[in-house]
């Protein structure tokens, strides 16, 4: 992208030289949805059963998820530019800083869903709640609560 | 770290070679809390006021964040190792998978907390609630609640 796609009153920056850290993708996400424009504007308990097809590598991780609960499913939007710090929502109309919103557009493109887990089999988990794209690479799984430290 | 800082029943895998996606350090966080023996098991509201020391570059994507508000700090546990699958929680006695946990051990050391938000100076945020050590590196901020698509 280039600044021929920002909006009226979105302000991109220059990025740091380098990066600081480096993410393995774990798995990926299976949705309904196969454009960003697809996708709902936030997943829903109610919406339709998606898949999170983990690599086997990371299988023995699973051990002990409950099901059901509430897990926190953190993945990497591949496709969104990182180098806005003021961006207009199409529903706003003005600007506001990209930590003031949860767009996938940000300097770490890391998203973060809180969704009910419903069935594990083998690597491949079912859940309710996610509002992303097919195809969005797995970064990490967590218990919405649960013990913090060893 | 190696096999011989593995508490029995402790599992640890190959890492996949190589990675798929890098991450831009922020800011900087500083908590009173030096090493990770320090930190609380849970940030808590009544906690003491730590700061966020946000990168320059970054300031104007704080623009429309509400003072007070509770926002989710997204951070990185750098001093985490990332291979095991299995744990063994000191307050548990016996494995559980690393996605059962929210242990800083994990293959992506993505720490995601949830903070009240009481001041903003510049670049310098102050907030209560979090848990990690002095130092520990900033990956994203936003709003607990909000616009998610544009």
């Amino acid at each position: 992208m280039n600044d021929s796609d920002l909006r009226p009153g979105e302000v991109a920056v220059p990025p740091p030289q380098g990066f600081d850290a480096s993410l393995h993708f774990i798995g990926v996400i299976r949705t309904p949805w196969q454009q960003r424009r697809d996708c709902p504007r936030r997943g829903s308990a109610d919406g339709p059963d998606c898949r999170i097809e983990l690599d086997p590598r990371w299988q023995q991780a699973l051990q002990g998820l409950e099901i059901p609960s509430r897990v926190q499913v953190l993945y990497w939007m591949h496709q969104s530019r990182r180098d806005l710090v003021l961006q207009v929502p199409a529903s706003r109309g003005q600007p506001l800083g990209s930590f003031a919103l949860r767009s996938p557009v940000r300097p770490n493109p890391i998203a973060s869903s809180v969704v009910e887990l419903v069935g594990i089999a083998g690597c491949t988990l079912t859940v309710r709640g996610l509002d992303c794209i097919d195809g969005t690479p797995l970064l990490d799984l967590k218990p919405e609560h649960g013990l913090a430290k060893g």
